[in-house]
């Protein structure tokens, strides 16, 4: 699949110059005709039968599909709503308390920080923060867990590589991670890994993954197990949780939302994981080069696909350019517009941001 | 609008005697064709913008319609992904350890005793068992909670009144009560009551609810805030969770789903709750009586939707009866089928069934 037919299946960019992927990426057709047929399924025959039995081998096809790109076991990824319920996840489920330090840097999501607040709220953790590129460095006698981007939503910068030589467990928040340049957690040296499944991936809203190095699944208690976290559910309170990290997974998944992330999965597969990652690094590099040449001052970013700018007033900006069929976003509280790059935009969405600006 | 015009607007009982609401209910149209409206507007106009805003604008009419039902204020409602979710909030959240004990009762779900062998497993919590009829007599000095099934899965049976003088927490596993029968809790004298969205109240498969006593909202610690718990997400760290129930919403529902779960609400508050809840329970006590009137033996049940009865070998009377459009379930390790009755069903949904037999 070239360059142009990959474009072609996101009916969103036949009008817009969609560049807000680290939001929620473009929706593939094929991904909503998944959604609809499932939902057509549930409509006509009921919830029951056939509905269920697809659902179940959708979670099996998605948890594979999300190994197969982070080249891992299925066992060792959980399916979650989102990124930060699988740092929820580790952040509760690790024994941490009063006396142990997690290392975080100072360029987080609140979908990061949430957790953390409530790790010092109920746990006694301290947290300390670092700059982003210092991380490796910063880690301390009492540092348990490093927590951090992979990819600084703010500015597309990298988590330094040092990270993976780290002795002490590493937790990567991978929000602007999967999907959008290399996540091979043996290539990271990370410990933990958790993406979301709408972004990068053009999945559904809801959906996301959390890896889990083998050798910690025994050491990440579950909070609640649920039914489909129980190896045997029939048992009931004598039941184990699920050996491998399927004990995470969330509760109660979207089919309809399974289905499309399936298919957007499938789509980006097709055109080719090295070449939708090389493309979006070469687009957004080139946006990039083209606004410091046009004077703007670029933000520092690491070889991945977000590029932020300094603007006047971006929220302004922002809206004047949604106006103009060209949809980015602003960063509250600081003076960025970030644009997001994927494969499936082409130098034309990157002239209509130019020309808007 | 009356019976009829209400059984019109589910697609599915235009063929299939369904009577298994307790597993998913019957999906309406209006409620396929507003998840189908989201998703259009997300593939053709990206999941920014509109999407995004109506997205926050259906979580709050969904908590104001949840609240309506439940006749409590829309801040005491947190919306979840499923019962199960709600539970485990709860269950995560209180402040329980080794010497306390939780009260249970012998017909619970797994979707209540996983997250119990997670309690008892990661805090030391003790569990205690008692017929489901005798739980009031059953709190003992070490008793901090109880947790139970306001409608048995199993049977149908309603928890005894009695839980609702108790000075001890009780937390109402709603699974088979919101939106069959009254759950008002005032009227119960529960503490927490956790339902699902996707049973009785016809909604997407994933979306549900948590009602927390106001008394009660400050000693429920939210396990991980996520961004939607933040009561000021910019503020990242230095945020507080929410003031209200909102703090322990789910935190990444899909938008699609939050659609159709208000669109299939609609359809029934347009019928008129009360007529609904009357309704079923009159078609339910209706089967009752003719099964045994056949020479089945009718499990005892409550004023409920759910009538379970008696077969030989019941996954395989169950698979004849989906054969001839008559879908229904069978419950591991138990001789039961359980029918779930609406007020979608009529007499004809009931006639297919005994006549199938």
């Amino acid at each position: 699949m070239d360059a142009a037919a990959l474009r072609s299946e996101f009916p969103v960019l036949e009008r817009t110059a969609y560049l807000n992927a680290g939001t929620c990426g473009p929706l593939p057709r094929a991904a909503a005709d998944a959604a609809r047929a499932t939902l057509a399924t549930g409509e006509a025959d009921g919830r029951a039968g056939g509905y269920f039995t697809s659902m179940i081998a959708a979670r099996d096809e998605q948890r594979q599909a999300y190994a197969s790109l982070l080249g891992v076991d299925p066992g060792e990824v959980a399916l979650t709503s989102c990124t930060s319920e699988g740092i929820v996840r580790v952040l509760a489920g690790l024994d941490l308390g009063r006396g142990d330090e997690i290392l975080t840097s100072d360029q987080e999501h609140p979908g990061l920080l949430g957790p953390l607040s409530g790790a010092i709220a109920q746990r006694g953790v301290t947290v300390r923060m670092a700059p982003f590129a210092e991380l490796a460095e910063a880690v301390g006698p009492q540092t348990r867990l490093v927590a951090c981007s992979h990819v600084s939503w703010v500015d597309g910068e990298l988590a330094p590589a040092a990270l993976g030589e780290l002795d002490v467990p590493v937790l990567l928040d991978g929000a602007q991670g999967v999907g959008a340049v290399a996540t091979r957690p043996a290539d990271l040296g990370c410990t933990f890994y958790a993406g979301s499944g709408q972004k990068w991936l053009c999945g559904a809203v809801g959906t996301g993954m959390l890896w889990i190095h083998p050798a910690w699944t025994d050491r990440v208690a579950a909070p609640g197990p649920t039914y489909q976290n129980l190896a045997e559910p029939a048992r009931g309170l004598a039941s184990d949780v699920r050996a491998d990290a399927a004990r995470h997974d969330s509760p109660a998944l979207s089919p309809e939302g399974a289905a499309a992330s399936l298919a957007s999965f499938g789509v980006l597969a097709a055109a080719g994981w090295e070449s939708v990652l090389a493309r979006a690094a070469a687009l957004a590099g080139s946006l990039a080069g083209r606004l410091s040449e046009r004077g703007f001052e670029v933000a520092p970013r690491g070889e991945t696909t977000l590029v932020s700018f300094r603007v006047e007033d971006p929220p302004a900006v922002r809206t004047r350019l949604a106006e103009a069929g060209v949809v980015v976003r602003d960063l509250p509280g600081r003076p960025w517009i970030r644009a997001s790059v994927g494969a499936w935009n082409d130098e034309s969405d990157l002239e209509r941001l130019l020309d808007a600006l």
